[in-house]
């Protein structure tokens, strides 16, 4: 990247905004995910070899807050998944202002998945590739989540 | 938490104090470790779902830094465990000053642990929750290690 | 440690750049990887137990630039490893200025490796120990990197 710089107190307030999205999901409080989006955010999860190819199709991907609702209260609703629960390790992000004004951040992270009654297992490594806005607070426009393997279960039902 | 926010002198001092705990473990010099704890500090570990329903009991408890010592001169004493190292990685701390003055620290972590002459293995991951007060010092007035699994050895050995 | 402490400034500098060595890694743009050192830079991998024996050889040793260009070329030219990704995940480092003027870092670290086809797995948790000056720009005088377990791939062919 190649953009302006993030003054210190700006990029301490996209770092709890970023740790806090990751808690919302790491504390079983998923309902809150979407409002880390603007209404029309995208989300998509993709392996870094589609990613780096240029590939629109992800393993999976929600445009606006309403998918991320509806996929939300499915998981919800349906319960037919093992629970489990999530804890994320983010790294320092890269932070820099665009020329449209928009922050671009790039953050690795590590998920660690712990399946009801198992040990804790590596679950996906990867990176956050955000476009963060101001609309009076922090929301994602954009979130690629780039996991470095194409191997991870099909059946991901929590947001990474 | 929904406490008021630490300005950035005392976040980057809590920061580095948080650091310096985990690497008293990590660099093999466990005695160091109660002096991290106010004298009646508490120490807990305990899995994310005992935590959760209020359960008062943990894995391993200390209450006060005599506790804490007690245990460190015992298994340096008994040496009779496999010898391991431990290596800690922290995320950011979502901090917040709480109205007693206190401040409560959330840091989610990964626990890597090498035995000798073996591979390094994910031990635990998990997070701190923690209150912070200021004797001159900044020191733990509790923490709380919050075990995303109950699967971890029965023998842990080591603070965590 | 117990040197003198870093303005919160040159901090952000430093983890910027010890995120952006991290990234020239993982973003598999390791030929600007020696960049991040002076020109005779040096940079070693080696166990903890030899590390803290004082054991001067490493699992691998480039002393300045030219070594460092020598195996980065002999990888790419060579290719005959099984194509692989790294991802970093850097804890916050602890920052001293020497008496000579230098910044002495220590940096935790989690690094997984993903083989073209398969999960993502652990590869090395471990700490960085390195010396940061500056002419003009930040630069590792020296780096070595200290790995849990010696049981390491014996054909690591990206620095870590």
């Amino acid at each position: 990247m190649t953009g302006a710089a993030v003054e210190p107190e700006l990029r301490a307030r996209i770092e709890d905004f970023l740790a806090a999205a990751a808690f919302a999901v790491d504390d079983d409080e998923v309902e809150r995910w979407p409002l880390f989006f603007t209404e029309d955010g995208f989300y998509q999860i993709i392996p870094r070899d589609g990613y780096e190819a240029g590939h629109p199709l992800g393993i999976m991907t929600c445009a606006g807050r309403g998918m991320m609702r509806d996929r939300i209260a499915a998981l919800r609703d349906a319960n037919i998944y093992e629970p489990h629960g999530y804890c994320h390790v983010l790294a320092r992000p890269l932070l820099e202002r665009t020329a449209e004004g928009e922050i671009a951040a790039r953050t690795n992270f590590a998920l660690y998945r712990t399946i009801q009654g198992r040990a804790t297992e590596l679950f996906a490594a990867g990176k956050y590739v955000d476009r963060i806005v101001e609309d009076g607070e922090l929301r994602l426009k954009s979130r690629h989540v780039v996991l470095e393997s194409r191997r991870v279960d099909i059946l991901i039902v929590l947001p990474i």
